[in-house]
């Protein structure tokens, strides 16, 4: 067995620890020299490419166009939303100067005192207030309404605790920022692209997400409604793993966006903005992958087919391979990402474990045997089930399979998380049974200090009012007081 | 006429502000309230989409993967490379705090004096220092090499005087970086990927570009070789279109990084990196555009045909639509990017001068008359001709003729181009003719000297030593010393 798969540390031994192994052995990313940033490798990267082609089709189908807004935002700029300064200000990099100069000494550089900026630039964290700057000047009249962009971009929030993926100080992300003439158009807006990213989660990452709006104390900074999908991961803590946010007038308002309606008269534009970034590489690895290593979805996987001969001898190679090739082509035809390994260096076994740990969907395997019968081996990466299977027909089996595999892991996750949902009206019951994970559901009193006590006794947050659920009135377990709804409670990441 | 059309300067009035003009008024890009930042309009961004789409293709298809690495690079990673820091650090935004403050009157934010890094990060203005120091750790035998990555990212380069597109503060580009085991490798990559680039200046975009190398002067600090296409704009002045680095193994020495080879010796590793930007967005304005707006290639057109009805009352814009929905279906399923625009707010002059502005290949009209007699107007924007077309064929009417301007908007850039290239041998003629542009194929004595005073004298440079062109020793015009072979002199943007 390969050396790099023996070290992957247990699920059950330290669930957080096999995450981190897990994207350092599978080659997805890793630290770099900057506290917080991530090398995203290319194989991690790929994948991020698979959503982003995805995702980016999504969006422009709903009308939504790309553009590019400045990375450095003036810092007066935050400051001209109350909340958003007081969300963002303290996890910001700031840009102070333009230039470096030699030391004296000649033994490096420095930062040239001489070149310091008049006002400092903020690295975007996100975008609403240099976009809505810039929104000014796009938007006059009603007709210029809906105007819906999104950019695929960076951003940079100085967090002080990192994990790959999960939480790092700089990383990849979509930001959609709409305009809209009503509150109405605004509000739908905001829940259609919820929508999108829940059907992404669900149909690609084959991610079941539960849908829903957060309260007050977990919205966005600058928005009425933040609206969220919430994904359950192995360890019963949830992922936030896309969020959009209802805006109202906020942003119009403090950069004074106002277009001329129908009737003439100048009123404030209504806004959205949505995002969703690499974390999701991080929701799909925790979903689904187990102690041999990834396990990906075949919509997003890098490479969907893996071939390996196992052959004694190069004659032997060379009718296999000529066997395997009319293969290899036909997948590719039928649009699947093959890869042939006949690389003599590493040995089969080394090859089963390290495809494993990648998490490439099926692999196919032709030794001697089958090159007489005809026959491949087909495992299926989600089950690690093997059979045996005629080269006849072979591409629409394979097609037929990972189709299976998609369906398969999606249920698999569904069932986990279903299972792993309760409803509970005791908070002792609750105060024990969350250390073990899972989502809770529960009725609130709608009050911050109820919020803040649960948070405090238990570290589980409320994660949303779900949609889909049929709420009754009841009792807060906490406060004993009224409540209208259950909400989700959790620990998460 | 279009308001926005007639306020569009003449080319011959003044060539630099129309070319301002027009990225403004065709909603390509604008000036952001960040200095030398530019906000990129969703109509630039789409056609820098297209540019993406295919050089990433192009790229992958030599094997390159992409990644991603961080944008802030450690202060003291630039000074490990000499001639690079002396190159970049003179125009870096440098990040030297984490976190702003609520000012005490609370009229805004400031920085917070307690959260100074320890040492300062620079924006990226070029990767190389951080992704070697990555490489260091990724390549232990002559089996990691060839490693060759890409990455799509934002740069900063602190310009003092700033154009959209060509020279701005911010800029969008790729920038490949691979590793070799040997010199030889190494350098044929870097030649490799500069045909890549000719190739996709002159196959896609239809800019007709010279091939050749920097003189030591215009190398990339810390290259030993920069490879470069050169493009000449409408006024004769020539545009750096793209670069590749042969960079020896001076990025390995600095960053420490060797490879044991088959005989299990370390050896350092040779580098090469390449990259485009949003610049190319400038060349394809700058080379085909004319006193009407732009002038796109097929190619890379956001749309690629525009359909127009002109129509007297809702029941003929009933028929006429019927009429067209099956041929804007027709050109849809033929990979055609196709508007249909019946808004009824604008004038058919209106549109036609907004369409001619954006610069849409083909544009189609269909009228009572035409209605009647199943035909429609179809107008190429390259030259502006008009011809009426029978409905029947017409989707292969129009497939060719997207074939036909795309190649007539090239080999009119290419005769513009071969018109004005002068083999010249003395200077005082050189002096006079180079004032109206052009480039100049003039023998060179090599020395740095020469290329100095040539500078002074003219403001042009030394665009490359060409490829294609047969040398022949002689005598430099400026210094009258032996000359090995002519160089290529020009001003330039």
């Amino acid at each position: 067995m390969a050396k790099e798969l023996k070290e992957l540390t247990k699920r059950a031994d330290n669930y957080s620890q096999w995450y981190n192994d897990l994207v350092v052995k599978a080659d997805l990313a890793e630290q770099s020299a900057v506290r917080g940033c991530m090398v995203i490798k290319p194989y991690g990267y790929a994948i991020w490419e698979k959503m982003q082609r995805q995702l980016d089709d999504m969006f422009k189908q709903t009308g939504v166009q790309n553009a590019y807004f400045p990375l450095l935002i003036p810092k007066s700029f935050l400051s001209k939303e109350a909340e958003h300064v007081e969300g963002f200000a303290k996890e910001c990099a700031v840009v102070t100067h333009y230039r470096l100069r030699a030391k004296d000494d000649k033994s490096g550089v420095e930062v040239d005192p001489a070149a310091r900026l008049e006002e400092e630039l903020i690295i975007r964290p996100t975008s609403e207030t240099i976009i809505w700057n810039t929104y000014k000047n796009w938007i006059q009249s009603w007709r210029d309404l809906p105007l819906m962009c999104n950019q695929w971009c960076n951003v940079m929030r100085w967090e002080m605790r990192t994990r790959p993926f999960l939480r790092t100080s700089e990383f990849l992300w979509q930001e959609g920022h709409t305009a809209h003439a009503t509150r109405e158009e605004a509000e739908a807006e905001a829940q259609k692209m919820l929508h999108v990213y829940a059907e992404f989660a669900e149909k690609w990452m084959a991610v079941p997400v539960l849908q829903g709006v957060k309260s007050e104390t977990e919205r966005f900074a600058g928005a009425l409604d933040t609206y969220t999908i919430e994904a359950m991961m192995q360890d019963g803590k949830a992922l936030q793993s896309g969020t959009s946010h209802f805006l109202g007038q906020n942003f119009a308002k403090a950069f004074d966006v106002t277009y001329l309606n129908k009737d003439n008269r100048p009123e404030y534009v209504w806004a959205t903005s949505w995002g969703v970034s690499t974390r999701l590489i991080g929701a799909l690895i925790m979903t689904h992958s187990d102690d041999n290593g990834l396990v990906l979805p075949p919509k997003l996987a890098p490479i969907q087919v893996v071939i390996i001969p196992i052959t004694k001898g190069a004659d032997q190679l060379k009718a296999i391979t000529e066997r395997l090739t009319p293969i290899v082509e036909g997948l590719r035809a039928a649009g699947i990402s093959v890869k042939y390994d006949d690389a003599d260096n590493k040995r089969p076994g080394f090859k089963f474990a390290d495809y494993e740990l990648k998490g490439v969907p099926v692999r196919l395997v032709m030794g001697g045997r089958d090159l007489e019968n005809n026959t491949l081996e087909v495992m299926r990466r989600d089950t690690l089930e093997k059979e045996t299977v005629s080269l006849d027909g072979i591409v629409e089996y394979v097609e037929k399979l990972l189709g299976d595999i998609q369906e398969n892991i999606f249920e698999k996750a569904r069932k986990f998380r279903d299972d792993h949902v309760y409803e509970c009206n005791n908070y002792e019951e609750f105060k024990e049974k969350v250390k073990n994970g899972g989502f809770f559901l529960c009725h609130w009193d709608g009050t911050a200090e109820t919020e803040a006590k649960i948070k405090e006794d238990t570290q589980a947050t409320i994660r949303c009012v779900p949609f889909a659920y049929e709420q009754t009135p009841g009792v807060d377990m906490v406060s004993g007081k009224p409540a209208k709804c259950r909400v989700i409670i959790a620990r998460s990441y």
